[in-house]
């Protein structure tokens, strides 16, 4: 397993900041000068974040990665290295690790992200288990935080919402392995907007990325910056096969949320990916969102979508 | 689980390198200027690396965040942040999960390890599932590696060997859960190596910490510097209730194993902890470590430990 690893990263990118990757105690890596280390772990548990039996090992390694990128991309910070704690049932067919690793590394090396160690260990259960750890580097007091938003602010998203949770709907209810036929596919394969991400360094005011849906994560926001927010309904960019509801409570798009100063000037896409204005940060209110749909308010309370319900 | 975990955090020790831990997407971290980051993850997943029916709730914390600390250590760096990954059964006893944080943030406070961030899932199967990622700081190219051993240095290990093989043995051994009386605790509490290693920054041509037993982990530093080994079987400073079998081959010591040139003057011990010259790097040979025992030369195969097996 540790063999097919590290050839399998041997392909991925290699990076300045990179001084030792995998094989000793701990990997070394030299952060450019001026810049902080921003640093995210997350969980993917078969079971729990996704089913062998619905999607492919592409996917499984494609999400495990792009969890972790979007957090970096949510904080405006460039990848500097991945870790991979991976642990594979007894006897589980190598051509399932093969297919996590092609959808692993596809997605590091067209990020420029270098796997530079991790853990692998027989699972204790029948359940493929991998904890993801990313490393990114931000110009020094630049990253965004989820706590800077101010009243008056507008709130944008990127892309479009709803996408994910759509195509989860079809991957459970269709038999069998899904296929990863033309795209896009929002769910199988969400890309990380870490472009955008570090376009948004000195624009946004504050920011994060949407995995668990904007009625949740909106929420975080506001309470991380002591405000309320008015989403306008009209406004969303609902994802072509969603509905309004799972663009308000679906998880896992993985887009960006962020707030802006009218002030400031933000281009109306950035590489082929929409940024759209959909709603105001206001005072702190009783409501932390209020739902404006053709003049009539409603308070929006948070989804609480979970991976898999 | 999340607030109590944010709770025990609470009491731990804040660095000026932390700049933001729980509670946004990504935590931020300030590395000295002049200094390089250094990485480790590990898996400890129940009934692979310990069993909730022999160990306490407090030594498998304490062994989670060890197992990291002692990574760091191998590398002469001290500790910068902690990323705790967290999985467990739907329903389990809080009084568990307390008896976890206890004995995590007991060995984090004394070795002032702030925890920034993780994650919590709930575990898709009866196991008990954690994931631990440490960062480290290490002034810059003063990394020890496993590859810097020159033949004619001597080896060296810290403390003694075959302890937590033979305390591991008895904990199978005796039914229900083990007690953590007056120690010392060399498998259910081990202490790592985190002064000494810093001390041999400048000091040690090469050197790694014993997790898997003296005889794979000098093969593995033997490998990595491109030499052989020869250890002198009366020189090993054996744990008091272990054999020279368990010295040699048991795992999890998390003592630190080290070269350095003869010219390079060590003290005995450090802080209390010994300091053992044990034999001498050699040229490149067949055999890539020779026991010699009272003049009697034989090969030493890795011992191949296993955790739990």
């Amino acid at each position: 397993m540790i063999d097919r690893i590290r050839k399998a990263s041997g392909a991925g990118p290699s990076r300045p900041g990179l001084r030792l990757g995998i094989g000793d105690d701990c990997a070394i890596l030299s952060p450019p000068g001026g810049s902080e280390v921003v640093v995210t772990t997350d969980f993917s548990l078969e079971g729990r974040h996704f089913r062998t039996d619905r999607h492919p090992a592409r996917s499984v390694g494609h999400r495990v990665l792009a969890r972790g990128l979007s957090d970096l991309a949510a904080m405006g910070a460039a990848p500097l290295a991945a870790f991979l704690s991976l642990a594979l049932p007894s006897g589980y067919p190598v051509r399932w690790l093969d297919g996590f690793l092609a959808g692993f590394f596809d997605l590091a090396s067209r990020t420029g992200t270098p796997l530079a160690g991790g853990d692998t260990s027989e699972s204790p259960s029948a359940h493929i288990l991998a904890d993801i750890t990313l490393l990114g580097t931000v110009p020094t007091g630049k990253a965004l935080r989820r706590s800077g938003a101010h009243p008056g602010d507008l709130i944008y998203v990127t892309g479009s919402l709803g996408g994910a949770a759509a195509e989860l709907e079809r991957v459970l209810q269709r038999p069998g392995i899904s296929r990863l036929g033309k795209g896009p596919h929002p769910h199988l394969l969400p890309e990380p907007r870490l472009a955008i991400g570090q376009k948004l360094l000195s624009r946004a005011t504050a920011a994060m990325d949407l995995s668990d849906g904007l009625s949740t994560d909106l929420t975080h926001l506001c309470r991380a910056s002591g405000v309320s927010a008015a989403i306008d309904a009209a406004a969303l960019p609902i994802a072509k096969s969603a509905t309004a509801q799972q663009a308000l409570h679906g998880g896992e798009d993985y887009e960006l949320l962020f707030t802006a100063s009218p002030a400031t000037r933000l281009p109306k896409s950035l590489g082929g990916v929409s940024i759209t204005a959909v709603g105001q940060v206001q005072r702190k209110q009783r409501h932390v969102i209020t739902l404006v749909d053709h003049g009539t308010r409603t308070p929006l309370a948070p989804g609480g979508w979970e991976h898999l319900r």
